[in-house]
């Protein structure tokens, strides 16, 4: 089928993009920087190019004209393709240049607001970006209010309305869980004895554990990076990343579990069509499920390290007198914490209620640029009771509005509901959560690739969940969840 | 100029394949390795299009209208701009098609013939790849025979009848050098002190010569690779790589010499036009004489070591008694061996001058393949005086034929030529051969920056070398180094 031809010759070039990236990252000399910048805007040039044309645009409709009378994954296949290509059209490349014009000097600003703690210099330029996204929203189209498209664009199907109803649902129990998490954390905590953790060792035990779950590294590996990622370089090459700190091992191997999370996921989906709907992960709320799975109900549960803790002391002899409990008490830690990069599992989601409040507003024309700084803090204070000094840490900490996304946050609590539920109803099962108890997870990771990874993005994210749990999306698995962690029995 | 900017596009994709390459051969997980394959034809079919696209002709019309008052270098450019293109457009897409075909079975065969030692399975193959290349030199041109358009691809402006000149002139006293080091080195050889020489010792060691020599670590690396080799990914941006044997840090070592004159010429190109010619090496004759130059005239001098031999036994203890004297009998053994990559710069040129001879002769249709391994051995047994006991190794041994490679090895002993007329030009001035005595190549690496590198291909090799030394190239250099260097005193 020319479609599918056409959707591999995509994928070799995105694939090859990614490639750049992952070198750019971790390897490439920094010189090369500009160079590698104008390589990588060449690649994803011809990339879109092919993906909006009038090529393309053919062999979709032959693709639409073969397929009406064949399978359903087929059917699916092909709607989804419309779809995106339909998307991707929608935009005029006028537009999308604007915008990466827009973004690239608003970054530039938002780096010295941040580092001036000063608002007013990034203002115009979010102001700007918020206009391009409204256009955006427009272009692409919407039921019932723009957001709803940027939104969709990232967790596909999601509403403003029913991603509010949720979040707003969970506000006040969160909280809740919070504060009692936060106070008795604070009382029980027993710090990890002094480093330094060598590197080499910490690496040893990474490669270990991503092993024993299931990351295949003859299709992948793991390298260091300032910030820890994971991107897929064809369907048989998912490349990992950490950072290493020599007095925190536990760092490095918490962003493992999360990023061989994301990458289980990436080798657990389809090959057969590369570049092809069947191809891709659905959606970064379904994505973020499956990090989160691996990182929190997995990597911070008490049978994980009731079977790794003992080699963990082999490898850091300053554990050896340090008993398991207080081993638990620090990858448990709750605290407030005003950065959202920094805070734990009782905490995060509360972040991004936050977010999502005020993208929410600002798309809705109920709150102006300039006093998102005040909205900001005052929602902050009534959800972790503590007020941000100052907009560094408040609305100026992170980086992706500079980059214009927005409605993209929301997607980071739909991955921990998600993991929660999808956890819930996998051990469901006797035999499963007797596995889970003894840390075998050989269950765990095919029930996974059979209800959520080898569908690709043929099923909706909300369908998904619904067929591998048998419930529609809920919080109250999550919440069930929170509690039961930080219970301060 | 528009030809400047599809040239620019070029470069942007012909070096993303180089990343992906350099990927394939450092890190890469092994099951990528079949999509990675499809990665990287695309890539490379999609830059041979530009090249050989309507709008390249058109560009360079353009351009040849505007420059034809301008200045030489840019005529220069344009020239060789046309002289390229005109050689890339000469060759059908199937003929090209019908190479990569029969030399990806030509290498199955090529495989099994030297592992079973049993020259008839190959021998179909390699007259396969003969007779495309024969029609390869017939679509390309050239004036007196048609081993002179497979020489000059390689290098620039060669000729059979010049390089036979060459050649034959020196077999008789690179012969007799030949033997007389091969005798000297066998009875005065002391061997290295045993290993282990631990690796990150030797990447220690590695590092701080090739800096030392100019190698720039911000725009570039060393790795590990099978075979050493050098990459170009960009302007800045050159990678080494380098093999670590734990008994002999001086494998690794010397292959970061010769790869490090390879990048630091690739680094000493000109930048301004990124794809056109001046951004190019002119040839692999000129490219081997800077690995060779830093590799053998620098790397096995007794300066060198008299200023690095006190680091490198701090960096092994096992050094520390073992004397300079004994450890130059090390890296300067001549040995004849029946294999080339394992030979030492005293044989190293009978083994290029062996098969210039039998290739030579098979395009002047003097000799059958069938021929080849008796034609191969005689000729062994007149050059080196002993016989090679089977055609693994002997005329199996090299993978250049198999992939349809005739008229590349001829450029190694040019380039060990043209290192030795360099080497010899640039010590004519007195406080330049006081820098070399003392070690301090301060002056070297700016001077073949203005004498070699800066010129990219706008010369051609010979003119550069001319320019250069103030001589047409000659064999009388390389003659002197071997006898000075392998002087029995």
């Amino acid at each position: 089928m020319k479609l599918q031809q056409l959707a591999r010759e995509h994928n070799l070039l995105s694939t090859s993009s990614a490639i750049l990236g992952w070198d750019q990252e971790t390897y490439m000399p920094e010189k090369a920087a500009a160079f590698r910048a104008d390589q990588l805007a060449l690649l994803s040039a011809r990339a879109h190019e092919l993906a909006t044309s009038p090529a393309w645009a053919a062999a979709l409709e032959e693709a639409e004209k073969i397929t009406n009378s064949t399978a359903p994954t087929e059917l699916a296949e092909i709607t989804e393709a419309r779809r995106l290509f339909d998307l991707a059209t929608k935009l005029p490349t006028e537009l999308v240049a604007e915008e990466a014009h827009t973004s690239a000097l608003a970054k530039h600003a938002w780096q010295r607001a941040r580092q001036e703690n000063d608002f007013f210099y990034f203002a115009p330029h979010l102001e700007a970006l918020v206009a391009i996204a409204k256009r955006k929203a427009e272009l692409l189209g919407y039921r019932d209010e723009p957001y709803d498209a940027l939104l969709s664009s990232c967790e596909r199907g999601a509403t403003t309305a029913a991603i509010g109803t949720l979040f707003d649902s969970l506000a006040q129990p969160i909280a809740q869980i919070a504060k009692i998490a936060v106070t008795h954390s604070t009382q029980n905590y027993v710090p990890l004895p002094a480093g330094p953790y060598p590197i080499a060792a910490q690496e040893t035990l990474n490669a270990e554990i991503a092993a024993s779950i299931g990351f295949d590294f003859h299709a992948g590996r793991i390298d260091a990076t300032a910030h820890p990622f994971c991107t897929t370089l064809g369907p048989s090459d998912v490349r990992l990343t950490t950072r290493y700190l020599e007095d925190d091992f536990t760092s490095s191997l918490f962003s493992v579990l999360h990023e061989a999370g994301h990458g289980l996921y990436e080798l657990g989906l389809p090959s057969h069509s590369p570049g092809m709907p069947s191809s891709f992960a659905v959606s970064l709320g379904i994505h973020e499920s499956q990090s989160r799975l691996w990182e929190n109900h997995i990597g911070r549960s008490l049978p994980f390290w009731e079977k790794w803790y003992p080699r963990t002391q082999e490898l850091f002899p300053q554990l050896r007198h340090h008993s398991l409990a207080d081993f638990l008490t620090h990858i448990r830690r709750a605290q407030y914490d005003f950065i959202r990069v920094e805070s734990d599992e009782a905490t995060y989601d509360l972040h991004i209620l936050l977010r999502f409040h005020l993208e929410r507003r600002i798309f809705r024309n109920e709150l102006a640029i300039a006093d998102l700084p005040t909205a900001w803090n005052d929602t902050f204070e009534q959800f972790f009771g503590i007020r941000p000094p100052n907009d560094a840490q408040g609305c100026l900490q992170d980086i992706h509005w500079s980059l214009g996304s927005f409605g993209y946050f929301p997607t980071y609590t739909l991955g921990n509901l998600n993991a929660s539920q999808l956890m819930h109803a996998f051990t469901v099962l006797p035999e499963h959560e007797r596995a889970v108890a003894q840390a075998d997870y050989t269950t765990l990771l095919p029930w996974l690739r059979n209800n959520i990874h080898q569908h690709g993005s043929l099923l909706t994210p909300a369908t998904l969940i619904h067929q591998a749990t048998g419930q529609a999306p809920s919080s109250n698995y999550h919440l069930d969840y929170l509690k039961k962690r930080y219970n301060p029995l």
